[in-house]
């Protein structure tokens, strides 16, 4: 595949911006041939700055649910552009797009708008604190909950304070659960919880219901906040609450990224037990009450409520699970293989250093599939089954060009480098 | 004026957000006929709920640079909502972006992208511990720079360790910042300093330009970082960095608001002084390197370079700020008129608990002036001099009712509870 635009730009933003990328959609821990730079998006694909197409198994890391530019959601979007976006105080939408998310959530009886998944999960925490006037905050070892000091996967440029009395235990672990609580002694403020373990690297978790429901017992007995973080994977496993088939209602929930599809909004969620915390903190910013987004989100949450997204979603992920799991063995393959089939996470086994996943991904990446190597994926409602289809067939020759190459491969510079300084930190 | 839209949103908004709204454009620290929402907006214009129309010398708080839905820059965002937004990777946009933030202020060798301008400020501060290895941060005493837990006027929800390490100083005090500095021995990472002290509820100030020289000298000093928070006033008063006219440049500086008119977009820009302190952090959001708001910067920036904005906003606001002199004298008031022209900020002589500025603020908006009675406002560059003469007359009318109404005038009861709480906390 042609890349010389995407080299062209990578040598141009080297000089204008630190390392040249940063963040979660810098390539610079994906194999050497991913592409850095898009030009556009359709659906279920997207085009790399060179002109090559993908079907995109990122969905730019969760915010396309429906795919992208869905005819829908942008006439809403544009629709309200007509009329005015950023203005001197919220729009009537504000207050539609509020009492929607309420009707929707089973545990929300109001809604606060912001713009990153950090300003959710933050105000979330702080809304915990006034509420209960304690100051311990319990998160799951390993779960991302944000860029902000206090939770940072990275640590450069933050201090020690950061992280006072935020706490850990073990996800899906009821005794590292309890005895977090234990320790908290009366100070306990909130347990933080995803609705199942994404984190990066590994394989994922659904969660267990008895350590669901000792969370929710927990923070009754205690006087705590659960608050369940749907940013991830919010609107992809339900289209209310990820906990409630679970029977555990949450009294707070940070969401973002895919409920209007792409536009910037994000929302923190909470129940009436946390209705005088949230009203006390200070939470603001400039764009936090814009008129698109929210004319973007009333339209994706319509389409939520009224097709059948999700169940498409998941008859599709089994397609791909199911077809995966065949091509890899016909080449000698085992594939691990988590997470709920709608947000899949595909690693190889035997495979510690990521070097047999990388190699699979480049080869799946140069027939025109772009999947990621050690991150949970995402599949979009304009995903059909020609699709899968057609990524089962690119499987099946990328396992058998891996297979092929398999003793070349060598894992990935960086990612040896991360691997060890995390094994420093643990 | 017609209020019923806006008080049956309001009715209906008290029940699913917290206290009805929350931010910096909740109306609950402004005279009870502000209304809370609105509809829509043009050029210098804004509607409320109920149709009411205003010339809006708030401009959304700042991103309304040149008017709302300027169309050249309307034009460029529907141009790359055609092709995508928020993607999996960044467009070439994002390069294209930085080499142009880069060519017009002047400190700056490189660009981070973010959402809200607390992320920009957040960023400076960790990039600036990351590059200096040291902890201790310098913030002007009552300047604002954002919402996060470490830099929030409202600290219900935060703990005090969120401020570890961040110490205040006098702004335009060169005594209280040598002595900041000298106290933070050899552990001081960086000086936050605003372009202007643009606090709430007192006169602004221009800096001095010693002080804002001896910020740098000290910085070269002690390798600290000079941060200046520009979300504000940035592009307001320059078309590159707002201390360039002193001769001073940082290291670091924030920005956002209205450098995409606007559409929802911040930075951090840097010089080479910390590009490896910045390239170190972890930075991250879900909408920050979405392809429309930076078409809209792009475009906001060419009129920016090409156009005569400032100088018309300059012409503008000094005719508005004589003719509100002649006014008030006539009406027997004195107003504390004060900030760069086109930022004004408007008080009263003699006002301490803000009774007439307030009254003054609703005689104005009942004749369709938006104007804040202790806020620094925005001029814009839809806004005409007949804009400004029409201004000037519901100026003389509201002078004359506040007059009238002087003896009956009461200070708003919220703004009673804060400034006693806030005395409490200074």
């Amino acid at each position: 595949m042609k890349r010389t635009q995407d080299a062209a730009l990578r040598a141009r933003a080297l000089k204008v911006i630190p390392n040249g990328m940063y963040g979660h959609e810098s390539v610079r821990m994906l194999p050497d041939s991913f592409p850095q730079f898009f030009s556009r998006a359709e659906g279920a694909y997207i085009w790399d700055a060179d002109g090559n197409r993908y079907l995109d198994f990122m969905c730019a890391y969760g915010p396309s649910l429906l795919g992208y530019r869905d005819a829908r959601v942008e006439a809403a979007a544009r629709a309200q552009a007509e009329l005015g976006d950023t203005l001197t105080g919220p729009s009537p939408l504000m207050v539609e797009l509020a009492e929607t998310l309420v009707s929707m959530v089973e545990h929300a009886d109001w809604a606060m708008f912001c713009k990153n998944g950090t300003d959710a999960t933050t105000m979330a925490m702080s809304s915990a604190r006034a509420q209960t006037g304690k100051r311990i905050v319990l998160v799951a070892q390993g779960a991302y909950h944000g860029a902000a000091p206090w939770c940072t996967p990275i640590r450069a440029g933050t201090v020690p304070e950061d992280r006072a009395h935020v706490r850990t235990y073990g996800y899906n672990d009821v005794a590292s659960l309890e005895a977090g609580v234990a320790a908290a002694g009366d100070d306990l403020a909130a347990i933080f919880a995803s609705p199942f373990r994404h984190d990066a690297f590994i394989d994922q978790e659904a969660p267990d219901p008895a350590y669901a429901r000792r969370a929710r017992e927990l923070c009754d007995e205690t006087g705590a906040m659960l608050i369940v973080d749907e940013v991830r994977a919010g609107f992809r496993l339900a289209r209310g609450s990820s906990w409630s088939d679970l029977g555990v209602q949450p009294d707070l929930s940070a969401w973002g990224k895919c409920f209007a599809n792409g536009h910037p909004i994000s929302a923190l969620l909470g129940s009436d037990r946390c209705r005088e915390g949230a009203g006390a903190i200070y939470a603001t910013g400039s764009f936090w009450l814009s008129a698109v987004p929210m004319a973007a989100a009333i339209e994706t949450l319509r389409i939520i409520r009224e097709t059948d997204y999700i169940e498409h979603s998941v008859v599709l992920g089994e397609r791909l699970r199911t077809g995966l799991d065949a091509a890899a063995a016909k080449h000698g393959f085992t594939l691990r293989q988590t997470g709920p089939v709608q947000m899949p996470q595909i690693m190889f086994e035997g495979d510690p250093d990521f070097r047999v996943g990388y190699g699979w991904a480049e080869e799946m990446l140069a027939r025109g599939i772009y999947m990621h190597p050690w991150h949970n994926m995402f599949l979009c409602a304009a995903m059909t089954e020609a699709d899968i289809d057609a990524t089962l067939a690119a499987a099946d020759a990328a396992f058998a060009a891996v297979a092929e190459r398999r003793g070349m491969l060598e894992p990935h510079p960086i990612l040896v480098m991360l691997a060890a300084a995390q094994a420093e930190h643990a």
